[in-house]
C-alpha cells in the first residue's frame, strides 16, 4: 500500500548492511524478548483486539451520536493525540459530521479550561475521560470540573449515563469511580503504552463518535501488520523507513521534519512527534521530531530548510488521490496572471508544489528527503499508516539500542511539580 | 514590562563582551546602514504609521462586524500568521466575539479549499485578500474561487463592497483590480517585509474585526519601541535575549524551542518560527526555531527535551496574570487524590508545572532555559511582545552577519514549481 522512495536521500542508504540487525530485531519484537517487552501488545493488536468490546464501542458511539451534540474527551499525551489527529485527518478542519468532538484535560491553562467550560454551559454534551490511573493531574482536574458542570446541568443520574471511562480493566482511581457510579467503561490494555494506543478504545471511541468507520481503520492496521511481519529489509518498506532514518541520524542529521501538504494532517505531525520523540529521546540520543505543513510553512520554515543550518532531513507524506478536488477556471481579465493554470486541478498544482520543493530542497539544498506515498486518506489507509509508523518506531529505537516503550524523563517534571504542589507522599 | 531571567541558561552569558557589537549594530539599525536596510520601516512604525489609514481600519472593522458573520482572510506567510496568532492569543480557542475570522489562501490543498468554500456556501461573509503583488499562487487561486462564490451568492456589486484588499499602495495586480472594482484598500508598506508586518494593515484589519483593540496593540508596540531604543546591552532586555540566543548557538545549540503554557499561544509559536526561521536561516547558519505548548507537549516532546540528543535550548514565555482563573474544589470521595489541590487556583498549578519543569529540564537535563515573563496577555502586551521579538530578531541576525530581511531560499521552490506548472516566462 505505502510506497517509499529512497532516491532523494542524498546519502545512499546501505539497506543490505542492515540485513542481519533487522532480522535480529524483528525476531526480538516477535518473540517479545527486546527491551520493554511488556509493552508489545500493539504488535498483534489488529488481530487480537477484544472483538466484543469493539462492537460495544461502535454501539456506544451510536448512542452518543444519537443523544449528544458534543463529546468532550478528557485525556493527555497518548490519550489525546491519536483521536485528535485521526478525526482531523479524516474529517478535515471544517467537518460536517453531526457530533463534535472537543478536547480538554490536556493542559493546566485556566484560560483554556475556563473557555471550554463556558462554551459547554448551554450545550448538550457527553464526556469520555481517558486515563489509565485516573490520577493524571491535567485530566483529573478537568474531569472534576466537567463532571461538576454536567451534574449541575442534568443531575447526577443523567450525568453518570453521559460519562464514558476509558481506563485500566481492574485497578486505579478511575476504574473504581466508574464501578461505583456505573459509567460505561472501556479498557486501556496493560501491554500497550499511551503513544501506541490509538487503535484501542482510547482512540476508537472518539474516532467512532466523529463518524469515522473504525472497522476500516482496524482493517488497514491488520493489513499493515501482515505486510510488515517480514524480516527482509530489502522488501519491507516499514523497516526501510526505520533504517533510513537511523542511517541519516548517523550521518549527523539530528532533526526529522515530518511534512505533509494537507492542513488537516497537521495534528498527524503532533502524533508523530509524540511517538518518535518519546520512544527515542533517551540516553542523550535520538532524532528531534519536528513537523510542518507545506506549502503553508514554505512561507515560514522554508527558508531555514532550504539554506539554514543543515541539521535536518525531511520525511514527506504524500497522498495520491485527494478526497475533494477543484478545477481552476479561466478569468477574462487575468490580472493575477493565473490563467496558465486554467482547467488544471488544484490537487495537481499542490503536487507540482511538492515536486518543485523536493527538487529545490534536495538538489539545491542538499537536504535528504524520504518520500512516503499513500493512495488515499481514508480510515483504511490511516489505520495502515498508524501501524506503519508504530512498527518503524520500534525498529528505529531498537537500532539505537533504546527501549521504545518507557518514558522515564516525563516522570522528572511530574515529581518536581508534585513536590512544589505539596502532594502527599512526594518528597 | 517584559522580564528576562538569564539564571537558567547553564552557560553564563557574557553580556558585557557583546557591548561593542550591540552598540554598533544598534547604530546600524537606527541609521539604516545594515544589510537589508530598505526593510527597516517597522523599527519606527509604531510612531510613523499612517494615522488616517489606522482610523479607516477601525471604521472598516466596525462596518464588517455590523454587516457580516465571517471575515475570510486570504493570505500566506506574513499575510496570515500575524493576524491568526494575535486573534487566537487574545480571544482564545473558544472565542465569543461576534464576527468569526477564518483563513484561506495559505495552502494549495484542494481538500482544505473545498471544505472552506463548502462551509461558506450558506454564510454571510466578507473577504480580506492580502498580497503585495496580487500574484502569490496560494492566495490568488483561493481569491479567485472565493470571489466566484461570493458573486454567485450576492451579485457583483455587493461582492465588490464585501471585498477588502490589503496590497501595494500603487502597483501590482491586486492594486489594479481593487482600483477597477472599487474594493476598499489598505497598504502594505514598501519598507516592511511580510514577517514584520503584523502591526500594519496586514494584521490590523483582521485583528480589529475579531473584536480586539488595535489602539492598545499599537500603544504596546510604541512603548516597546521607546524602551528598546537603547544601545546598552546591560539594560536592554530585548538585546539581552538576542545575545543569549546567539551565545547559546555558538555553544553548539542548534534548535530554539519556544515554549508557552497556554494552548491559545500555540499559533504565536508559528509566528515566532516564521520570524526567526526566515530571518536567520541563511548561509548554512541559524537556529532552527521550534515550538511547544506545555504541559500538553511534556507528554509528547517532554521525554526528548529531558533526555534526548542535547541539541536545543528553551525560550519560555510566561504570563503573570491569567485572563480567567478557576478554583479547584474539594471532592468528598477524593478517588483521584486531588484534594491536596483543593482551594488552589488552576493558574497556580500551571505555574508550579512551569517551575517543576524548569528545574527538571535545567538541573536534571542540563538544558539551557531563557525565561521571559509578561504581566498579562492583552492587546497592549501583545503589541509590546511583537515589537520585542522583531527587534531581537534583527539584532540576532546581524550578530550572525546575516540580512534579516530577505528570503532568497523561498524563491527556489517557487521557481521550480512555476517551471513544472508551465508558467509563462519561467525557464
Amino acid at each position: 500500500m505505502i510506497k517509499i522512495d529512497l532516491t532523494h536521500t542524498i546519502n545512499k542508504i546501505p539497506l543490505e548492511a542492515y540485513k542481519q540487525d533487522v532480522k535480529t530485531i524483528n525476531k526480538a519484537i516477535n518473540n517479545k524478548t527486546g527491551l520493554g517487552n511488556d509493552f508489545l501488545g500493539w504488535t498483534s493488536w489488529p488481530k487480537d483486539y477484544d472483538k466484543e468490546e469493539f462492537e460495544r464501542i461502535i454501539k456506544t458511539a451510536e448512542v452518543i451520536k444519537a443523544n449528544y451534540d458534543i463529546l468532550v474527551v478528557a485525556g493527555i499525551g497518548g490519550s489525546y493525540l491519536g483521536a485528535r489527529c485521526a478525526i482531523e485527518a479524516l474529517n478535515g478542519l471544517f467537518p460536517t459530521n453531526k457530533t463534535k468532538v472537543i478536547f480538554i484535560g490536556n493542559t493546566l491553562s485556566s484560560n483554556y479550561v475556563h473557555q471550554v467550560l463556558n462554551y459547554l454551559k448551554d450545550k448538550n454534551f457527553a464526556i469520555n475521560v481517558i486515563s489509565k490511573s485516573g490520577t493524571t493531574t491535567e485530566t483529573s482536574v478537568a474531569f472534576r470540573l466537567l463532571k461538576e458542570l454536567l451534574i449541575s446541568k442534568v443531575g447526577e443520574e443523567a450525568a453518570c449515563k453521559a460519562i464514558y471511562a476509558t481506563t485500566d480493566k481492574a485497578r486505579g482511581a478511575l476504574k473504581q469511580e466508574a464501578s461505583q457510579k456505573g459509567y460505561e467503561s472501556f479498557v486501556i490494555p496493560d501491554d500497550i503504552g499511551g503513544r501506541y494506543s490509538v487503535l484501542t478504545a482510547v482512540g476508537l471511541l472518539p474516532i467512532a463518535v466523529a463518524g469515522c468507520d473504525i472497522r476500516k481503520l482496524m482493517a488497514g492496521a491488520y493489513d499493515a501488520m501482515i505486510e510488515f511481519d517480514n524480516e527482509d529489509i530489502m522488501t519491507n518498506s516499514c523497516y526501510q523507513y526505520a533504517v533510513t532514518r537511523h542511517y541519516l541520524y548517523n550521518c549527523e542529521k539530528s532533526v526529522e521534519m515530518f511534512v505533509t501538504y494537507e492542513p488537516q494532517f497537521t495534528q498527524l505531525g503532533e502524533w508523530f512527534k509524540q511517538l518518535y520523540g518519546e520512544s527515542e529521546g533517551k540516553d542523550q540520543k535520538g532524532l528531534l521530531p519536528d513537523s510542518a505543513t507545506f506549502s503553508t510553512d514554505l512561507h515560514s520554515l522554508g527558508q531555514f530548510i532550504q539554506s539554514g543550518t543543515p541539521l535536518l532531513f525531511e520525511t514527506i507524506l504524500m497522498i495520491d488521490e485527494p478526497n475533494y478536488d477543484i478545477t481552476i477556471e479561466s478569468d477574462k481579465n487575468n490580472l493575477d496572471g493565473l490563467n496558465y493554470l486554467a482547467g488544471k486541478k488544484l490537487s495537481y498544482v499542490n503536487k507540482m508544489a511538492f515536486e518543485g520543493t523536493l527538487s529545490a530542497h534536495v538538489e539545491d539544498g542538499k537536504i535528504p528527503n524520504i518520500v512516503l506515498t499513500l493512495p488515499k486518506m481514508d480510515e483504511y489507509n490511516l489505520g495502515y499508516l498508524f501501524f506503519f509508523f508504530m512498527k518503524a518506531c520500534a525498529m528505529s529505537a531498537y537500532l539505537l539500542k533504546i527501549n521504545p516503550f518507557n518514558q522515564p524523563g516525563v516522570e522528572i517534571y511530574k515529581q518536581r511539580m508534585f513536590k512544589l504542589l505539596g502532594k502527599p507522599g512526594v518528597k
